[in-house]
Protein backbone atom coordinates (compact mmCIF):
# COMPACT_ATOMS: atom_id res chain seq x y z
CA UNK A 1 0.00 0.00 0.00
CA UNK A 2 1.78 2.95 -1.43
CA UNK A 3 1.10 6.12 1.05
CA UNK A 4 1.92 9.77 1.58
CA UNK A 5 4.25 10.68 4.78
CA UNK A 6 1.01 12.50 6.19
CA UNK A 7 -1.06 9.33 5.85
CA UNK A 8 1.94 6.78 7.00
CA UNK A 9 1.93 9.39 10.27
CA UNK A 10 -1.43 8.88 11.09
CA UNK A 11 -1.10 4.70 10.65
CA UNK A 12 2.19 4.42 12.57
CA UNK A 13 1.32 6.73 15.62
CA UNK A 14 -1.84 4.50 15.95
CA UNK A 15 0.04 0.92 15.34
CA UNK A 16 2.43 1.90 18.01
CA UNK A 17 0.12 2.97 20.32
CA UNK A 18 -1.77 -0.24 20.12
CA UNK A 19 1.30 -2.31 20.18
CA UNK A 20 3.81 -0.99 23.43
CA UNK A 21 6.78 -2.62 23.85
CA UNK A 22 6.40 -4.37 20.63
CA UNK A 23 9.85 -4.30 18.45
CA UNK A 24 8.85 -3.63 14.89
CA UNK A 25 11.72 -3.73 12.38
CA UNK A 26 11.92 -0.75 9.90
CA UNK A 27 11.32 -3.17 7.50
CA UNK A 28 7.93 -4.15 8.33
CA UNK A 29 7.26 -0.40 8.35
CA UNK A 30 8.89 0.04 4.55
CA UNK A 31 7.19 -3.26 2.92
CA UNK A 32 3.87 -1.97 3.94
CA UNK A 33 4.37 1.52 2.67
CA UNK A 34 6.81 0.68 -0.12
CA UNK A 35 8.84 3.40 0.92
CA UNK A 36 12.08 3.54 1.85
CA UNK A 37 13.98 3.02 5.34
CA UNK A 38 15.41 6.20 5.10
CA UNK A 39 11.71 7.67 4.79
CA UNK A 40 10.32 5.61 7.84
CA UNK A 41 13.00 7.15 9.60
CA UNK A 42 12.33 10.02 9.23
CA UNK A 43 8.76 9.66 10.14
CA UNK A 44 9.76 7.94 13.88
CA UNK A 45 11.89 10.55 14.05
CA UNK A 46 8.53 13.20 13.77
CA UNK A 47 6.50 10.49 16.28
CA UNK A 48 9.28 10.20 19.06
CA UNK A 49 9.73 13.70 19.06
CA UNK A 50 6.11 14.02 19.72
CA UNK A 51 5.47 11.45 21.96
CA UNK A 52 8.16 13.15 24.71
CA UNK A 53 6.66 16.36 23.93
CA UNK A 54 2.98 14.98 24.51
CA UNK A 55 4.65 13.52 27.59
CA UNK A 56 3.22 9.93 26.43
CA UNK A 57 6.22 8.35 26.24
CA UNK A 58 8.82 7.20 23.65
CA UNK A 59 10.42 5.45 20.82
CA UNK A 60 13.37 3.05 21.62
CA UNK A 61 15.02 2.96 17.94
CA UNK A 62 17.13 0.05 17.55
CA UNK A 63 19.69 0.43 14.87
CA UNK A 64 21.91 -1.82 12.41
CA UNK A 65 20.68 -4.52 10.25
CA UNK A 66 17.31 -5.52 12.48
CA UNK A 67 16.52 -1.63 12.78
CA UNK A 68 13.61 -1.04 14.47
CA UNK A 69 11.71 0.73 17.21
CA UNK A 70 9.34 0.01 20.19
CA UNK A 71 7.01 2.30 21.70
CA UNK A 72 7.54 3.13 25.86
CA UNK A 73 4.51 4.15 27.42
CA UNK A 74 5.88 5.99 29.78
CA UNK A 75 5.25 9.40 31.19
CA UNK A 76 7.14 11.94 32.91
CA UNK A 77 7.36 12.96 36.74
CA UNK A 78 5.58 15.87 35.89
CA UNK A 79 2.80 14.27 34.07
CA UNK A 80 2.06 11.53 36.48
CA UNK A 81 1.93 14.44 39.34
CA UNK A 82 -0.74 16.08 37.24
CA UNK A 83 -2.78 12.76 36.52
CA UNK A 84 -2.81 11.67 40.06
CA UNK A 85 -3.71 15.33 41.30
CA UNK A 86 -6.79 15.20 39.16
CA UNK A 87 -7.83 12.30 41.21
CA UNK A 88 -6.61 13.77 44.39
CA UNK A 89 -9.41 16.74 43.50
CA UNK A 90 -12.21 14.78 42.65
CA UNK A 91 -11.30 12.74 46.14
CA UNK A 92 -11.04 15.50 48.14
CA UNK A 93 -13.59 16.37 50.65
CA UNK A 94 -15.93 13.71 48.98
CA UNK A 95 -18.76 12.27 50.81
CA UNK A 96 -17.49 8.58 50.75
CA UNK A 97 -16.68 7.35 54.01
CA UNK A 98 -18.27 3.98 54.61
CA UNK A 99 -18.47 2.07 58.15
CA UNK A 100 -14.98 0.74 59.13
CA UNK A 101 -12.99 3.60 57.88
CA UNK A 102 -13.87 2.29 54.14
CA UNK A 103 -13.87 4.60 51.12
CA UNK A 104 -16.47 4.57 48.21
CA UNK A 105 -14.29 4.29 45.55
CA UNK A 106 -16.51 2.31 42.64
CA UNK A 107 -17.47 4.75 40.80
CA UNK A 108 -14.01 6.44 40.22
CA UNK A 109 -12.45 2.74 39.28
CA UNK A 110 -15.53 1.86 36.94
CA UNK A 111 -14.58 4.86 35.13
CA UNK A 112 -12.49 4.36 31.64
CA UNK A 113 -10.49 7.99 32.28
CA UNK A 114 -9.70 6.95 35.62
CA UNK A 115 -8.20 4.07 35.23
CA UNK A 116 -6.54 5.59 32.26
CA UNK A 117 -4.61 8.19 34.78
CA UNK A 118 -4.02 5.43 37.14
CA UNK A 119 -2.82 2.21 34.61
CA UNK A 120 -0.53 4.97 32.95
CA UNK A 121 1.02 6.43 36.22
CA UNK A 122 1.28 3.28 37.95
CA UNK A 123 2.97 0.71 34.52
CA UNK A 124 5.44 3.90 34.32
CA UNK A 125 6.97 2.75 37.77
CA UNK A 126 7.56 -0.37 36.54
CA UNK A 127 8.18 -0.63 32.66
CA UNK A 128 12.55 -1.12 33.06
CA UNK A 129 11.38 -4.25 35.17
CA UNK A 130 10.50 -6.98 32.38
CA UNK A 131 7.63 -7.54 34.38
CA UNK A 132 5.57 -10.85 33.62
CA UNK A 133 2.35 -10.63 34.93
CA UNK A 134 0.31 -8.06 37.48
CA UNK A 135 -1.53 -9.67 39.95
CA UNK A 136 -4.20 -8.23 42.16
CA UNK A 137 -7.14 -9.50 44.41
CA UNK A 138 -11.00 -10.00 43.25
CA UNK A 139 -13.03 -7.96 43.05
CA UNK A 140 -12.11 -4.21 43.21
CA UNK A 141 -8.71 -4.37 42.26
CA UNK A 142 -9.48 -6.19 39.17
CA UNK A 143 -9.79 -2.70 36.75
CA UNK A 144 -6.19 -1.49 38.03
CA UNK A 145 -4.97 -4.52 37.38
CA UNK A 146 -6.50 -4.79 33.95
CA UNK A 147 -5.70 -0.92 33.00
CA UNK A 148 -2.09 -1.48 34.14
CA UNK A 149 -1.22 -4.45 32.51
CA UNK A 150 -2.55 -3.01 29.36
CA UNK A 151 0.67 0.19 29.33
CA UNK A 152 2.64 -2.83 30.06
CA UNK A 153 1.39 -5.24 27.28
CA UNK A 154 1.57 -8.59 29.43
CA UNK A 155 -1.33 -10.20 31.24
CA UNK A 156 -2.79 -9.86 34.74
CA UNK A 157 -3.54 -12.45 37.52
CA UNK A 158 -6.82 -12.67 39.92
CA UNK A 159 -6.43 -14.01 43.32
CA UNK A 160 -9.80 -14.66 44.43
CA UNK A 161 -11.14 -15.18 48.11
CA UNK A 162 -14.02 -17.16 46.99
CA UNK A 163 -12.63 -19.59 43.97
CA UNK A 164 -15.01 -20.67 41.23
CA UNK A 165 -15.31 -23.80 39.25
CA UNK A 166 -13.68 -21.95 36.21
CA UNK A 167 -10.51 -21.68 37.56
CA UNK A 168 -9.61 -25.22 38.04
CA UNK A 169 -7.13 -26.37 40.69
CA UNK A 170 -5.75 -23.83 43.12
CA UNK A 171 -3.49 -22.75 45.66
CA UNK A 172 -4.30 -21.41 48.95
CA UNK A 173 -3.00 -18.84 51.71
CA UNK A 174 -4.05 -17.41 55.17
CA UNK A 175 -3.77 -14.19 55.59
CA UNK A 176 -4.84 -11.78 58.69
CA UNK A 177 -7.04 -9.04 57.92
CA UNK A 178 -9.02 -6.15 59.86
CA UNK A 179 -7.59 -3.29 61.25
CA UNK A 180 -6.94 -5.44 64.58
CA UNK A 181 -5.61 -7.95 62.87
CA UNK A 182 -7.69 -10.41 64.14
CA UNK A 183 -9.43 -12.30 61.60
CA UNK A 184 -8.22 -14.77 59.22
CA UNK A 185 -8.80 -15.36 55.69
CA UNK A 186 -8.15 -17.39 52.93
CA UNK A 187 -7.37 -16.72 49.43
CA UNK A 188 -6.44 -18.45 46.63
CA UNK A 189 -4.84 -18.87 42.93
CA UNK A 190 -5.39 -20.89 39.69
CA UNK A 191 -2.56 -23.15 39.11
CA UNK A 192 -2.64 -22.64 36.12
CA UNK A 193 -3.35 -18.64 36.39
CA UNK A 194 1.18 -17.91 37.04
CA UNK A 195 3.59 -20.03 35.45
CA UNK A 196 6.52 -20.82 38.22
CA UNK A 197 9.18 -18.01 38.86
CA UNK A 198 7.08 -15.21 37.15
CA UNK A 199 8.45 -11.47 37.87
CA UNK A 200 4.94 -9.93 39.61
CA UNK A 201 3.95 -6.35 40.39
CA UNK A 202 0.84 -6.29 42.48
CA UNK A 203 -1.49 -3.48 42.68
CA UNK A 204 -4.60 -3.38 44.56
CA UNK A 205 -7.13 -0.27 44.99
CA UNK A 206 -7.53 0.47 48.68
CA UNK A 207 -5.36 -0.54 51.67
CA UNK A 208 -5.81 0.30 55.41
CA UNK A 209 -4.11 -2.61 57.31
CA UNK A 210 -2.32 -4.25 54.48
CA UNK A 211 -3.18 -7.73 55.32
CA UNK A 212 -4.55 -8.50 51.57
CA UNK A 213 -1.18 -7.64 50.15
CA UNK A 214 0.64 -9.55 52.90
CA UNK A 215 -1.66 -12.49 51.84
CA UNK A 216 -0.37 -11.77 48.41
CA UNK A 217 2.99 -11.72 48.93
CA UNK A 218 2.28 -15.30 50.90
CA UNK A 219 1.03 -16.94 47.80
CA UNK A 220 3.63 -15.41 45.45
CA UNK A 221 6.36 -17.66 47.54
CA UNK A 222 4.41 -20.28 46.34
CA UNK A 223 4.49 -20.06 43.04
CA UNK A 224 8.54 -19.13 43.83
CA UNK A 225 7.22 -15.95 41.97
CA UNK A 226 9.37 -12.83 42.35
CA UNK A 227 7.86 -9.82 43.76
CA UNK A 228 8.90 -6.64 41.59
CA UNK A 229 6.63 -4.22 43.66
CA UNK A 230 3.41 -3.02 44.81
CA UNK A 231 1.50 0.09 44.37
CA UNK A 232 -2.25 0.98 45.75
CA UNK A 233 -4.57 3.39 44.86
CA UNK A 234 -5.32 4.92 47.99
CA UNK A 235 -4.14 3.78 51.20
CA UNK A 236 -5.97 4.99 55.09
CA UNK A 237 -3.16 6.80 56.64
CA UNK A 238 -5.32 8.00 59.72
CA UNK A 239 -3.59 6.69 63.03
CA UNK A 240 -0.89 5.05 61.66
CA UNK A 241 2.34 6.00 62.94
CA UNK A 242 4.47 5.10 60.39
CA UNK A 243 4.22 4.32 56.44
CA UNK A 244 4.78 0.52 55.59
CA UNK A 245 7.56 -0.23 53.37
CA UNK A 246 5.74 -2.86 51.73
CA UNK A 247 4.18 -0.89 49.47
CA UNK A 248 3.66 2.90 47.69
CA UNK A 249 0.44 4.41 47.46
CA UNK A 250 -0.84 7.45 44.87
CA UNK A 251 -3.32 8.67 47.01
CA UNK A 252 -3.35 9.18 50.98
CA UNK A 253 -6.48 9.64 52.96
CA UNK A 254 -4.75 11.93 55.26
CA UNK A 255 -8.18 12.81 57.39
CA UNK A 256 -11.71 11.83 57.97
CA UNK A 257 -14.78 13.00 59.56
CA UNK A 258 -17.33 10.51 60.68
CA UNK A 259 -19.96 12.95 61.52
CA UNK A 260 -19.93 14.63 58.23
CA UNK A 261 -19.29 11.49 56.21
CA UNK A 262 -16.39 13.17 54.49
CA UNK A 263 -12.65 13.07 54.09
CA UNK A 264 -8.92 14.39 53.37
CA UNK A 265 -6.92 13.48 50.52
CA UNK A 266 -2.98 13.97 49.49
CA UNK A 267 -0.26 12.77 47.14
CA UNK A 268 0.59 9.36 48.42
CA UNK A 269 4.44 8.43 48.85
CA UNK A 270 4.41 6.69 45.15
CA UNK A 271 5.85 9.97 44.20
CA UNK A 272 8.62 10.43 47.04
CA UNK A 273 12.31 9.40 46.12
CA UNK B 1 2.28 25.71 20.44
CA UNK B 2 2.73 26.48 16.87
CA UNK B 3 3.00 22.83 14.54
CA UNK B 4 3.74 21.43 11.32
CA UNK B 5 1.28 19.29 9.63
CA UNK B 6 2.97 15.99 10.34
CA UNK B 7 3.54 16.94 13.65
CA UNK B 8 -0.31 17.71 13.98
CA UNK B 9 -1.27 14.80 12.70
CA UNK B 10 0.99 12.82 15.01
CA UNK B 11 -1.00 14.91 18.15
CA UNK B 12 -4.48 14.94 16.65
CA UNK B 13 -4.39 11.21 15.83
CA UNK B 14 -3.15 10.32 19.33
CA UNK B 15 -5.60 12.53 21.08
CA UNK B 16 -8.76 11.38 18.86
CA UNK B 17 -7.59 7.59 20.04
CA UNK B 18 -7.81 9.10 23.82
CA UNK B 19 -10.91 10.45 23.31
CA UNK B 20 -13.79 8.78 21.59
CA UNK B 21 -16.96 9.74 21.13
CA UNK B 22 -15.92 13.46 22.68
CA UNK B 23 -16.51 16.14 20.53
CA UNK B 24 -13.88 18.40 19.97
CA UNK B 25 -14.17 21.68 18.29
CA UNK B 26 -12.25 22.85 15.11
CA UNK B 27 -11.01 26.19 17.43
CA UNK B 28 -9.90 24.07 20.09
CA UNK B 29 -6.96 22.24 17.80
CA UNK B 30 -6.95 25.81 15.62
CA UNK B 31 -6.01 27.67 18.79
CA UNK B 32 -3.66 24.90 19.97
CA UNK B 33 -1.32 24.67 17.33
CA UNK B 34 -2.01 28.19 16.12
CA UNK B 35 -3.25 27.09 12.62
CA UNK B 36 -6.45 27.96 10.67
CA UNK B 37 -9.66 26.28 10.77
CA UNK B 38 -9.06 25.54 7.34
CA UNK B 39 -5.72 23.60 7.46
CA UNK B 40 -7.33 21.74 11.03
CA UNK B 41 -10.42 20.63 8.67
CA UNK B 42 -7.75 19.21 6.02
CA UNK B 43 -5.90 17.36 8.85
CA UNK B 44 -9.08 15.79 9.95
CA UNK B 45 -9.67 14.99 6.99
CA UNK B 46 -6.43 13.07 6.48
CA UNK B 47 -6.89 11.08 9.71
CA UNK B 48 -10.53 10.44 8.45
CA UNK B 49 -9.38 8.80 5.68
CA UNK B 50 -6.70 6.80 7.16
CA UNK B 51 -9.09 5.41 10.22
CA UNK B 52 -11.60 3.77 7.59
CA UNK B 53 -8.68 2.68 5.95
CA UNK B 54 -7.34 1.02 9.00
CA UNK B 55 -10.72 0.03 9.88
CA UNK B 56 -10.60 1.20 13.05
CA UNK B 57 -13.58 3.75 13.11
CA UNK B 58 -14.63 6.98 11.48
CA UNK B 59 -14.51 10.48 12.52
CA UNK B 60 -17.84 12.14 12.27
CA UNK B 61 -18.00 16.35 11.62
CA UNK B 62 -20.08 18.60 12.44
CA UNK B 63 -19.92 21.85 10.63
CA UNK B 64 -20.92 25.42 11.39
CA UNK B 65 -20.00 28.01 13.43
CA UNK B 66 -19.49 24.99 16.52
CA UNK B 67 -17.90 22.95 13.85
CA UNK B 68 -15.97 19.99 15.49
CA UNK B 69 -15.15 16.46 15.35
CA UNK B 70 -15.71 13.47 17.11
CA UNK B 71 -13.96 9.76 16.72
CA UNK B 72 -16.47 7.06 16.37
CA UNK B 73 -14.43 3.69 17.10
CA UNK B 74 -16.13 1.33 15.48
CA UNK B 75 -15.15 -1.61 13.77
CA UNK B 76 -17.30 -2.91 10.13
CA UNK B 77 -18.72 -5.97 10.20
CA UNK B 78 -15.25 -7.47 8.25
CA UNK B 79 -13.14 -6.61 10.76
CA UNK B 80 -15.32 -8.04 13.63
CA UNK B 81 -15.31 -11.34 11.96
CA UNK B 82 -11.62 -11.16 11.31
CA UNK B 83 -10.33 -10.50 15.34
CA UNK B 84 -13.27 -13.04 16.31
CA UNK B 85 -11.84 -15.93 14.50
CA UNK B 86 -8.37 -15.23 15.59
CA UNK B 87 -10.28 -16.15 19.31
CA UNK B 88 -11.98 -19.25 17.43
CA UNK B 89 -8.62 -20.71 16.30
CA UNK B 90 -6.88 -19.99 19.87
CA UNK B 91 -9.35 -21.53 22.09
CA UNK B 92 -10.57 -24.50 19.19
CA UNK B 93 -9.82 -27.84 20.49
CA UNK B 94 -7.59 -26.95 23.43
CA UNK B 95 -7.67 -28.74 26.63
CA UNK B 96 -9.89 -26.60 28.91
CA UNK B 97 -12.84 -28.60 29.44
CA UNK B 98 -13.43 -27.89 33.43
CA UNK B 99 -15.94 -30.22 35.53
CA UNK B 100 -19.76 -29.55 34.61
CA UNK B 101 -19.57 -28.28 31.94
CA UNK B 102 -17.35 -24.93 32.11
CA UNK B 103 -14.25 -24.17 30.23
CA UNK B 104 -11.17 -22.29 31.53
CA UNK B 105 -10.96 -18.63 29.86
CA UNK B 106 -8.43 -16.58 32.52
CA UNK B 107 -5.65 -16.98 30.94
CA UNK B 108 -7.62 -15.62 27.30
CA UNK B 109 -9.45 -13.35 29.60
CA UNK B 110 -6.84 -11.77 31.45
CA UNK B 111 -4.46 -10.59 28.30
CA UNK B 112 -4.82 -7.32 26.75
CA UNK B 113 -4.62 -8.28 23.14
CA UNK B 114 -7.94 -10.09 23.13
CA UNK B 115 -9.88 -8.16 25.44
CA UNK B 116 -8.70 -5.23 23.22
CA UNK B 117 -10.34 -7.53 20.31
CA UNK B 118 -13.43 -8.67 22.23
CA UNK B 119 -14.31 -5.09 23.73
CA UNK B 120 -13.80 -3.21 20.36
CA UNK B 121 -16.40 -5.69 18.60
CA UNK B 122 -19.29 -5.77 21.36
CA UNK B 123 -18.79 -2.21 21.90
CA UNK B 124 -19.05 -1.58 17.59
CA UNK B 125 -22.21 -3.24 18.28
CA UNK B 126 -24.29 -0.87 20.49
CA UNK B 127 -22.11 2.36 19.35
CA UNK B 128 -25.68 3.88 18.31
CA UNK B 129 -27.39 3.33 21.27
CA UNK B 130 -26.31 6.06 23.78
CA UNK B 131 -25.65 3.99 26.19
CA UNK B 132 -24.93 4.80 30.07
CA UNK B 133 -23.28 1.67 31.46
CA UNK B 134 -21.94 -1.71 30.84
CA UNK B 135 -22.72 -4.32 33.78
CA UNK B 136 -21.54 -7.46 34.37
CA UNK B 137 -21.04 -9.61 37.61
CA UNK B 138 -18.17 -9.97 39.30
CA UNK B 139 -15.81 -11.81 38.91
CA UNK B 140 -15.08 -12.88 35.53
CA UNK B 141 -17.20 -11.05 34.11
CA UNK B 142 -15.12 -7.60 35.19
CA UNK B 143 -12.41 -7.03 32.46
CA UNK B 144 -14.94 -7.62 29.60
CA UNK B 145 -17.23 -4.99 31.12
CA UNK B 146 -13.92 -2.50 31.40
CA UNK B 147 -12.70 -2.96 27.87
CA UNK B 148 -16.21 -2.77 26.60
CA UNK B 149 -16.92 0.47 28.67
CA UNK B 150 -13.26 1.86 27.73
CA UNK B 151 -14.38 1.99 23.76
CA UNK B 152 -17.65 3.02 24.49
CA UNK B 153 -16.61 5.81 26.40
CA UNK B 154 -18.60 4.83 29.78
CA UNK B 155 -18.73 3.37 32.80
CA UNK B 156 -19.25 0.40 34.03
CA UNK B 157 -20.88 -1.32 37.14
CA UNK B 158 -20.00 -4.44 38.79
CA UNK B 159 -22.70 -6.61 40.27
CA UNK B 160 -21.83 -9.54 43.02
CA UNK B 161 -22.78 -12.55 44.90
CA UNK B 162 -20.21 -11.18 47.91
CA UNK B 163 -20.86 -7.40 48.61
CA UNK B 164 -18.18 -5.92 50.52
CA UNK B 165 -18.40 -3.19 53.36
CA UNK B 166 -17.02 -1.15 50.81
CA UNK B 167 -19.85 -1.15 48.19
CA UNK B 168 -22.27 0.99 50.94
CA UNK B 169 -26.08 0.44 50.41
CA UNK B 170 -26.91 -2.61 48.02
CA UNK B 171 -30.27 -3.95 46.33
CA UNK B 172 -30.50 -7.64 45.83
CA UNK B 173 -32.07 -9.81 43.66
CA UNK B 174 -32.61 -14.00 43.45
CA UNK B 175 -31.91 -15.73 40.80
CA UNK B 176 -31.69 -19.27 39.68
CA UNK B 177 -28.54 -20.92 38.51
CA UNK B 178 -27.06 -24.61 37.50
CA UNK B 179 -27.93 -26.46 34.36
CA UNK B 180 -30.75 -28.34 36.39
CA UNK B 181 -32.00 -24.58 37.18
CA UNK B 182 -32.56 -26.08 40.83
CA UNK B 183 -30.00 -23.61 42.64
CA UNK B 184 -31.42 -20.66 44.07
CA UNK B 185 -28.57 -17.56 44.57
CA UNK B 186 -28.56 -14.00 45.03
CA UNK B 187 -26.80 -11.28 43.52
CA UNK B 188 -26.08 -7.56 44.49
CA UNK B 189 -25.72 -3.73 43.26
CA UNK B 190 -24.91 -0.59 45.12
CA UNK B 191 -27.26 1.30 45.21
CA UNK B 192 -24.49 4.27 44.41
CA UNK B 193 -23.26 2.55 41.76
CA UNK B 194 -26.46 2.63 38.72
CA UNK B 195 -28.40 5.47 38.24
CA UNK B 196 -32.18 5.11 38.49
CA UNK B 197 -33.44 4.79 34.36
CA UNK B 198 -29.88 4.54 33.13
CA UNK B 199 -29.89 2.64 29.12
CA UNK B 200 -27.29 -0.34 30.19
CA UNK B 201 -25.77 -2.71 28.19
CA UNK B 202 -25.06 -6.23 30.03
CA UNK B 203 -22.05 -8.53 29.30
CA UNK B 204 -20.44 -11.62 30.16
CA UNK B 205 -17.50 -14.01 29.98
CA UNK B 206 -19.47 -17.33 29.78
CA UNK B 207 -22.62 -18.48 29.98
CA UNK B 208 -24.38 -22.21 30.41
CA UNK B 209 -28.12 -22.10 31.65
CA UNK B 210 -28.26 -18.25 31.17
CA UNK B 211 -29.34 -18.06 35.16
CA UNK B 212 -26.99 -14.85 35.83
CA UNK B 213 -28.43 -13.46 33.07
CA UNK B 214 -31.44 -13.47 34.20
CA UNK B 215 -30.17 -12.54 37.17
CA UNK B 216 -29.39 -9.61 35.86
CA UNK B 217 -31.95 -8.32 33.68
CA UNK B 218 -34.09 -8.68 37.43
CA UNK B 219 -31.58 -6.31 38.94
CA UNK B 220 -31.73 -3.90 36.11
CA UNK B 221 -35.99 -3.69 36.43
CA UNK B 222 -34.96 -2.67 40.35
CA UNK B 223 -33.22 0.11 39.27
CA UNK B 224 -35.89 0.80 36.20
CA UNK B 225 -32.98 0.76 34.01
CA UNK B 226 -33.61 -0.17 30.56
CA UNK B 227 -31.60 -3.29 29.24
CA UNK B 228 -29.90 -2.52 25.69
CA UNK B 229 -29.06 -5.68 24.69
CA UNK B 230 -26.63 -8.40 26.21
CA UNK B 231 -23.63 -9.85 24.65
CA UNK B 232 -21.48 -12.76 26.30
CA UNK B 233 -18.21 -13.61 24.95
CA UNK B 234 -18.37 -17.86 25.36
CA UNK B 235 -22.24 -19.63 25.10
CA UNK B 236 -21.83 -23.46 25.63
CA UNK B 237 -24.51 -24.93 23.27
CA UNK B 238 -24.14 -28.60 23.68
CA UNK B 239 -27.23 -29.97 24.03
CA UNK B 240 -29.10 -27.23 23.65
CA UNK B 241 -32.04 -27.41 21.85
CA UNK B 242 -32.75 -24.02 20.30
CA UNK B 243 -30.51 -20.98 20.68
CA UNK B 244 -31.98 -18.12 23.49
CA UNK B 245 -33.22 -15.12 22.31
CA UNK B 246 -31.92 -13.12 25.27
CA UNK B 247 -28.57 -12.76 24.59
CA UNK B 248 -25.90 -13.08 21.95
CA UNK B 249 -22.04 -14.46 21.92
CA UNK B 250 -19.43 -13.92 20.09
CA UNK B 251 -18.02 -17.52 20.31
CA UNK B 252 -19.84 -21.47 20.77
CA UNK B 253 -18.94 -24.31 22.43
CA UNK B 254 -20.14 -26.69 19.50
CA UNK B 255 -18.92 -29.61 20.93
CA UNK B 256 -16.98 -31.35 24.21
CA UNK B 257 -14.68 -34.35 24.52
CA UNK B 258 -14.74 -35.11 27.95
CA UNK B 259 -12.13 -37.82 27.55
CA UNK B 260 -9.79 -35.69 25.74
CA UNK B 261 -10.79 -32.82 27.85
CA UNK B 262 -10.94 -30.68 24.48
CA UNK B 263 -13.76 -28.44 23.32
CA UNK B 264 -14.98 -27.33 19.76
CA UNK B 265 -15.67 -23.83 19.02
CA UNK B 266 -16.92 -21.54 16.42
CA UNK B 267 -18.20 -18.20 15.77
CA UNK B 268 -21.49 -17.24 17.72
CA UNK B 269 -24.50 -15.56 16.76
CA UNK B 270 -23.37 -11.86 17.52
CA UNK B 271 -22.98 -12.34 13.79
CA UNK B 272 -26.66 -13.51 12.60
CA UNK B 273 -28.37 -10.49 11.34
Amino acid sequence: MKAKRSERLVDMTHYLLEHPFDIISLTYFAELYQAAKSSISEDLNIIKERFVRLGIGDLETFVGATGGVRYIPTVDSEQQHRLIAELVEELDGSERLLPGGFVYLSDVLGQPKWLNHIGRVIASRYMDEDVDTVMTVATSGIPIAQSVARFLNVPFTIVTRDPKVTEGSTVSVNYVSGSDHTRVEKMELAKRSLAEGSKVVVVDDFVRSGGTIEGMRALLDEFNATLIGTTVVVENIVGKSSVSANYRSLIQISDVDEQQNTIQVKLGDFFDA
